[in-house]
């Protein structure tokens, strides 16, 4: 893992509404700003077809229209955009350390908007075998897995993608989808790699095995049952958990792995921000998060700048 | 004063982005909504020529171009939208009643979102005659003019289209502006009624009488003192204070008249929400105006709906 001694004024976990308002706000202050963003098709405002309440749209647009929008005009002011996933931190010092399977990335400020797309462990076994051979990350634990049969639960373009990643290193990789179609293009590259076969209208319902896991059990639209023999589960199913399970415990979180923040986006870390749907918020809305991405960025370069901090006034 | 019997769910008072995104989220759920806008042309947002950092815009605007796009988008869910001047108001019943010179408005609920672009008194006499010949709302008070000489001080469009309105009772009126131009089109109506006389470069210095205003006292620009004889004196000159004087002790404010607000926008009436620089906000961005008109309107619903109401957590 390669450290690389330039430090940002502000890194920034996430790539929504929330991450990229930030990126707009911290990069036009002059501030050296990375995006570390897991996906540019992942996260609640990518999987939806047809926003029209946020105020100043003229026309609807899809979520990848307006994201890519934002995105545009964050980099314009001179952000930083890197597709990569965080898989650890290290909060204890004043430089911040954000760990990707790339690189360490370094930064006086750290702005957490990853969101809230992850969920609990809902199948049978699953929260059981984590570690042991179920993952949520292909990209980090692929290597594993190498001449071995997996498998990967899900329908989104993300997990049509992290199957690509899969099929690298295992010798087979079975895309299991709840649904009868996926949510990717008929021609997506990723459908035609010949050790991903794709299996439809199939529901996990346990992952079983002795020590580490050792198959999958499902059923079909007629509730047949069918089991296959593997060693790795990869689960891409979203549910609206915020995404927090890379803090591993450096950050204070509450109830469901939310963060909570007071009114200018302080988490329990001084020099450490959190803005949209990862925070204990009860409102999810594009515009919402957009407003607490600024108000983290302008907290960053006060805090940057040392200048009088905030008074912290907890307010979930 | 009319009085109508058909009840609004939500009145909106301010047309900036607070009020308009508050419209937007209202009317898109189907409540009976309206807003009463002062001027489509007056407030923070309409006086921007150039807003570059609202997250989504793919060129920068001008602020009246972003106002417009809101407003059609509100309109487009149903919201009504009346330019007209809120001049008090009734909070202490369930039904809310808003005045304006033409009518009563009556609303189950009410949002907040005058914005901040109000001003202390600042010319020597201007609060000793307030009420007395000073006046901060032509269409309120012209009618007490008729026949008699009147200034108006500011160099904004409101200014110029205020003066038209009192031109239309006063015998003279004085557009007095401290700047050498006036921020509208050299064409503009207003410029070419003949009662309106056009004062550039005079600074106004005093207002005096005896019991209610007699004349007003100013230097030009090289300091040379000129007085006019008036009895009526209207200051349309901006500063950043929130724009409240219209509650006149019905809803509890803050330091400089600010609306304290919890984080659902909540004021200390039931049923009474306020967003945008109204608010006791550090932060004045588009986009943070924006998020609160969001939060206000789905409190309000929640409130109408007698959905479990939101912790009160007063978070200034």
């Amino acid at each position: 893992m390669e450290d690389r001694s330039d430090t940002y004024d502000v890194i920034i976990i996430g790539g929504g509404p929330a991450g990229l308002t930030a990126a707009l706000y911290s990069a036009r202050s002059k501030l050296k700003t990375v995006i570390l963003d897991k996906s540019l098709t992942a996260g609640a405002l990518a999987y939806s077809n047809r926003i029209e309440n946020y105020p100043g749209l003229t026309n609807p647009v899809s979520g990848k229209e307006l994201l890519s929008i934002m995105r545009t005009q964050a980099m314009g002011f001179g952000a930083e955009y890197v597709e990569t996933q965080v898989v650890g931190m290290n909060l204890s010092g004043d430089t911040k350390e954000v760990f990707t399977m790339e690189r360490t990335y370094s930064g006086k400020t750290l702005i957490i908007a990853t969101g809230a797309m992850g969920r609990k462990p809902g199948i049978k076994g699953e929260g059981e075998f984590l570690g042991k051979g179920v993952s949520y990350c292909a990209i980090c634990d692929a290597a594993f897995f190498g001449g071995k049969t997996v498998c990967i639960i899900g329908n989104s373009e993300e997990t049509v993608k992290e199957a690509e990643v899969l099929a690298r290193f295992a010798e087979t990789v079975y895309l299991i989808s709840p649904t009868n179609t996926l949510k990717v293009d008929d021609n997506h590259p990723g459908l035609k790699i010949p050790n991903i076969r794709i299996m439809l209208g199939y529901t996990p319902t346990s992952i079983e095995g002795k020590d580490i896991v050792e198959r999958i059990r499902m059923h079909d639209c007629n509730q047949k049952e069918v089991d296959l023999e593997l060693s790795g589960v990869f689960v891409y199913l979203h549910g609206n958990k915020p995404i927090t399970d890379f803090l591993a415990g450096t950050l204070e979180t509450g109830e469901d792995g939310c963060i909570p923040v007071n009114c200018m986006m302080e988490t329990s870390v001084p020099g450490v921000f959190a803005a949209g749907d990862v925070t204990c918020t009860e409102i999810r809305q594009v515009v919402v998060a957009a407003s607490q991405g600024c108000l983290a960025a302008l907290a960053a370069e006060k805090y940057l700048y040392k200048r009088t901090r905030y008074r912290m006034d907890w307010a979930k």
